[in-house]
């Protein structure tokens, strides 16, 4: 089985690659091919099978028919910029959210013309579909009125998934990641950065900054329970799904005050004490707009599983990124 | 104030033109020119006003750009190929049907870029963005899973206008119609056709063929009622709208049965026994799909109106097609 990966170069990018690597082959076939595609040439994996890396701006003219080309039989679709840059660079996020998933699928179309090709496509979406007012649990039929440019691309992309699918061009998966804790790296200026900051700085005995408060409900999967929902998307039978191609994942939804119980629980008094609560009115309205829960009965029928306590997800991390062990 | 019309030369574009030609005014203010813009030259109305008529093809490079130009003050975009035609000729589709709409919504973004201007957008988007299975009534958040190529078009659609409302480009509003009968003119092809057929070529002493089960139910207004939504939509605050900026018009939900119940009662026995009953399966499969009942709550609120009966439906016809008279 040959995969391609686009967006290969991102953090879920990284950890999807080396999770397929480590298992070889995945829906019960080997993995002959890596296409590992991003913007910048993401890093070779040490791989038994052929690999090829590949700089490319899926909104380019023919790039994306230049991957689709070399006909993988799987696509992981990942590639976006995030919300905060789509909001502050319209055409760019049009351009690359929208234009670059339509290209994609166009290009898909365009290859089965010649001769049949059908691959199947995990595409990654957002809860950020959703915008306010909302139910306090979100279900699996609440409307799509997205609050931001990101939001709008990423809900515009899950039709274009749903129809081409319908019309049979490619096998199409769409699945609405959770905010992802805890990220690994440096702080960054995302408004949702903080979820991940006051875990992954004190675990590595830094100080970080709370600026909402204690009271904030949000929605949460780990870094591994991602990679986990799109190797079990690639994997489902999609006639399960229907037409309605893109499901909500599972996820935990937390307080901030119960993420710092956890952290307490799992690093102690110390680590929390390096908590600074210092509000921020920009992060507060923001995260105001943001989805508090969700009731994600059709991702648990079909075998999606994610974390069932905080106390999990920070020890991921400190698994999967300390090497198991708590800094400071 | 400064009218365009996109999509001038159908059948709702003529009604629309004629009413506001007609009225004079709109929204407390005088209309000083009326732009009518379709695929072919729309006819020019007998206007006190300025008019122009124009063929332009709006997903064509650069015709957005001059329409908009013109700086209307209120815009009502109609333009759409039907059904269908989107399905049969999936690229015609998603140009016109999508890259035309973007493509206006972006020229009266660019045009806002050299000096401040925010036009009235009404958009017609259609109940096809919903699509089985639903709830007997779909509800104001129902989420848009269009089983159609036209569906998923008009959907995306909502959400560009969403989006470059809430950014402040344009005040757009978009309405979904219901299925609009009595539809005047010939018989046509579309397999929505023999809910206007059955009663318009009886009401005209013409046979006509009714290729369904007289259980079916489905959601409709008149033409007149059509006009009105559009014109009260012109008319709305969309401060009332918040960012969810697309509704589902009222309209009476009625199954053929007592279509022809109403058709008995205005027309006659004579008339209904024009009717011939020939089962097409293709048709019947076809209308299993589409949507039943609506729950039209935001708009009876916003003040929308639409039929009550069928009586009034056909009599909307007599009044407004036949010069009151029933032919035969």
């Amino acid at each position: 089985m040959h995969i391609l990966i686009i967006g290969a170069a991102g953090m879920v990018g990284r950890k999807l690659t080396a999770a397929l690597v480590k298992a070889g082959r995945v829906a019960g076939r080997d993995i002959s091919k890596l296409t590992l595609a991003d913007m910048v040439q993401p890093e070779r994996p040490a791989f038994s099978g052929a690999v090829e890396t590949v700089a490319a701006d899926l909104s380019a003219a023919g790039a994306a028919a230049k991957l689709v080309a070399r006909r993988p039989d799987l696509i992981f679709h990942l590639a976006a910029i995030v919300s905060g840059e789509a909001e502050a660079d319209f055409d760019k996020g049009y351009r690359i959210n929208l234009d670059g998933t339509r290209f994609l699928l166009e290009a898909i179309r365009q290859e089965g013309l010649t001769s049949p090709y059908v691959p199947k496509l995990v595409f990654t979406s957002s809860i950020a579909v959703f915008g306010a007012p909302f139910p306090e649990a979100i279900g699996d039929e609440f409307f799509s009125t997205p609050l931001t440019s990101y939001g709008t691309q990423k809900a515009i992309c899950e039709l274009l998934l749903n129809d081409y699918s319908r019309r049979g061009f490619v096998d199409g998966i769409g699945i609405r990641l959770p905010t992802i804790v805890i990220r690994p790296g440096k702080p960054n200026l995302a408004a949702s950065g903080f979820f991940s900051n006051i875990l992954r700085e004190p675990l590595a005995g830094q100080e970080a900054v709370l600026p909402v408060s204690k009271d904030v409900r949000h929605w949460f999967a780990s870094p591994r329970a991602a990679v986990g929902f799109l190797i079990h998307a690639a994997e489902l039978d999609t006639q399960k799904l229907g037409w309605r191609r893109t499901l909500s994942a599972p996820g935990l939804s937390t307080t901030v005050g119960e993420e710092i119980e956890a952290l307490r629980r799992v690093a102690g008094e110390r680590a929390v004490s390096l908590i600074r609560e210092i509000p921020d009115e920009k992060i507060i309205r923001i995260v105001e707009g943001w989805a508090r829960n969700f009731d994600t009965c059709r991702a648990a029928a079909l075998g999606f599983k994610a974390e069932t306590s905080f106390d999990e997800i920070i020890r991921i991390h400190i698994e999967d990124e300390l090497g198991g062990k708590i800094g400071g």
